[in-house]
């Protein structure tokens, strides 16, 4: 198992109600990255951060990009050591539903051992356990064990458009041995994980346009083409109530589970009535054929994830909407092309596209799924220092979400070493009102991150030795 | 042809901008039954409207109902003569999207001989020509041919909720021989019309629960059943590409339009490319077996008037919405029973509800359509006054739209004799964004409206003879 210096382990301790207190500073900033009126506070959390990372000794700056900056910064004592790129993002969703908020949702707000904000969990708090780690390390070493560079960007929520382009043009500057990146789950609150594969994402908007404006369905019900209506007929076929995509082609190259893969996931233990309850849905229905961890960890779907038009208010309004449309994503699995499912779900849509009136299939973003080699002293690296963190030996999971910037570095920047991290618990309620992470999660976390620091240094120790310069070794 | 009298003519003509000042007034009042933000401005168009009304010696008040207040005030100088009931309505609909307007919705606007607010030709431009037409009569003649009694709603455009109660509750207050309304349009703006039918309405909306908040489409994307996917299932099934509705039974009392009938809609021009270039659409699509008139004007039918669920904004965010849901109105025809087909709906719908969500479907409002007599001295009469005002020979039409009220006065007053006037114009705008009215339908309207008052007077001496009662009668 990871050992920390026992002057870190303390200094870490003391640090907590700083941390926090740096955390909920961070949380205060409505960093909102798909809404445009949001774009001076996604600048505002790019600075901040920029000027933490520069108190902690690092160099750094805002990188420009098409969207929102990428911030990076690097301390790097250390000529031959290894090297880490800890990624993150300091982009949030947005809050809406509002009023279903017990507190405001800019409003940090700690209750119950646990700070309420949104992007407490994801990804503000789990990011910064890397900072507390970095800080307690140097104030009691004076320098790092392993060179570190950190890139932060403001565009994970929106499917990281433009990180790609930027990995292209510093390829150089971001080169390193290993990524991390702390912006998931545990298994469950009392069992940690190791995330090895994550799902793709396509995300597309289908609009329907009937007449030029709202009309009286008195008087035109009966020969317009409803909009909504059609749109309905379009969304109930994309997808059946056994859980099967029905876009043609949609699971061509899907590559299915392996048995061995199978099996391990049946041994992980998981409580579909507790789960239904604490979601507070009457059942869960995965895809036919497979588990519900199967389906919602390592096989593709679709969701509706908004649908609009005409009147929403309450009473009645009686007209035949001008125009209806809905977001449509699907999580995709390794094998699965985002462009090409792009491209059969455009043409399905378009031949389902009923009489009088004009359907638009939009791509918005979309990234590939991800899956990691879990044998590599890296990994078990990673294993060991949240052995000694959280006390338990993690298990390995692949996860339902998409990270796209993870892919983009994989591809881009040839790092084959991808350490995905995860402190939140399941309910954190990433993505959803009242979004929460555990303090206790956040100082385990920061010891699990120091410990990892100092476990790397060895790793790549153990391959070729690390030049020994003055300052340039931690006091262990 | 009805005749008026030349100084009421004149009267008219010279009265004609004082009276378009009064309408904008009455416009600027943003009296949206709908909205509760808005009951104070409701309030406000009753006070006005009674106002206006004792300005020309009408004696009334604001009838309290469990929503928003009836006017009722009356004139009637003659104990023998006939009785004229007048209903209009002072409530409008919402303005939204209130982007698509040219001007603001309740900053009346005159442009090219019109005005431009929501409500002018729905009702209040409409109902006031009846005003105008009192007011010169009573400058001229001193007093009023007949006996006029005005009831005018606040809640026409919500479907009238509480107007049988009042009608149940002042049945003798409310005695008449005749109702008129003008709350209609020509068939075509060189074509007007009398309209002896209208469909019934049933309202409701369908609430589809999923998770108790919104969730991590990358988390629970596979075995959350999503309700913006579930309602699409429910509502694709309603009604079909041909027009037809898919209820169970919902065809089963619907009065199928008689041999003559169709053959006189047959002879009614339509342009139907016009039609459609007019609403923008590639194409209108009648129901399987019908014409597009008989389609909107006779046949019974459904659509969405307003669907959402989930994330409405720009760009993406990953979630299975919490809720979806959708507002769902059914045009009847006469022998259809809302209240029976709302059980048909909910039935059907609840048929349909997939495992994992919840569904629940409520009835909003609804009333029965109706078929008023064509062969009636009365009938006669306006259509004298009609082709005295504007030229020619008005066509007898059915109309698509509901005047719940109407269908409630004809069973609760039991009067047969319905004058369904209409001075708008097809491409009026009514529910739509730029609602306009034109002010030569205003000033042809009041002539008729003015011309019918002595028409209807005459229609009833014929019948019994009329008490001559010093200046009981007008001067003609």
């Amino acid at each position: 198992m990871e050992q920390l210096p026992g002057p870190v382990v303390e200094h870490l301790a003391k640090g907590q109600d700083k941390y926090v207190e740096r955390l909920c500073e961070f949380l205060r900033i409505p960093s909102i990255s798909t809404l445009p009126a949001h774009a001076g506070d996604i600048r505002k959390a790019a600075k901040w951060l920029l000027h933490e990372a520069e108190r902690l000794g690092f160099k750094g700056a805002l990188y420009e990009t098409k969207g929102h900056p990428v911030v990076y910064a690097e301390l790097c004592p250390h000529k031959d050591a290894p090297t880490v790129l800890i990624y993150g993002h300091y982009d949030v969703q947005p809050p809406d539903p509002v009023d279903q908020w017990c507190h405001p949702p800019f409003t940090p707000t700690i209750q119950d051992g646990c700070v309420f904000a949104r992007g407490a969990t994801d990804d503000k708090g789990q990011f910064l356990t890397f900072f507390n780690a970095i800080e307690s390390i140097l104030a009691v070493d004076g320098t790092l064990p392993l060179n570190v560079k950190l890139v932060v960007e403001g565009e994970e929520e929106v499917g990281s458009p433009n990180f790609r382009a930027f990995l292209d043009a510093h390829k150089d500057l971001l080169k390193a041995d290993f990524i991390a990146l702390s912006d998931g789950e545990k298994y469950r609150a009392d069992m940690p994980s190791i995330c090895y594969g994550l799902r793709g994402l396509l995300y597309m908007q289908i609009d329907i346009q009937g007449p030029k404006y709202d009309v009286h369905s008195g008087l035109h019900g009966g020969s317009v083409v409803n909009p909504a209506l059609a749109l309905s007929w379009i969304l109930s076929r994309l997808k059946d109530d056994q859980g099967k995509v029905l876009i043609p082609g949609f699971y061509g190259h899907a590559r299915d589970l392996e048995p061995w893969e199978r099996k391990e996931m049946a041994r992980l233990p998981f409580d579909e009535k507790a789960e239904a309850a604490m979601l507070g849905v009457p059942k869960l229905v995965p895809e036919k054929g497979y588990t519900i961890l199967e389906s919602v960890r390592a096989r593709p779907t679709l969701d509706i994830n908004g649908i609009w038009g005409g009147f929403q208010g309450e009473g009645s309004k009686t007209i035949i909407p001008a125009s209806a449309g809905a977001k449509v994503s699907m999580r995709l699995v390794p094998d699965q092309n985002p462009d090409e499912i792009a491209g059969l779900l455009e043409k399905y849509v378009i031949s389902m596209a009923p009489v009088g009136v004009t359907v638009k299939v939009t791509n918005i973003s979309s990234n590939r799924a991800l899956i990691v080699p879990r044998d590599s002293p890296a990994i078990h690296a990673m294993a060991r220092s949240i052995e000694y963190a959280f006390g338990v030996r993690p298990v390995f999971t692949r996860d339902g979400g998409s990270i796209g910037a993870v892919v983009a570095m994989q591809a881009g920047l040839g790092i084959e070493d991808i350490l995905m991290l995860g402190w939140g618990d399941p309910d954190d309620a990433l993505h959803s009102p009242n979004e929460h992470f555990s303090l206790e999660n956040f100082r385990r976390g920061s010891l699990a991150s120091a410990a990892l620091l100092y476990g790397l240094a060895k790793v790549k120790t153990s391959l070729k030795p690390v030049a020994k310069e003055p300052g340039g070794s931690h006091k262990k």
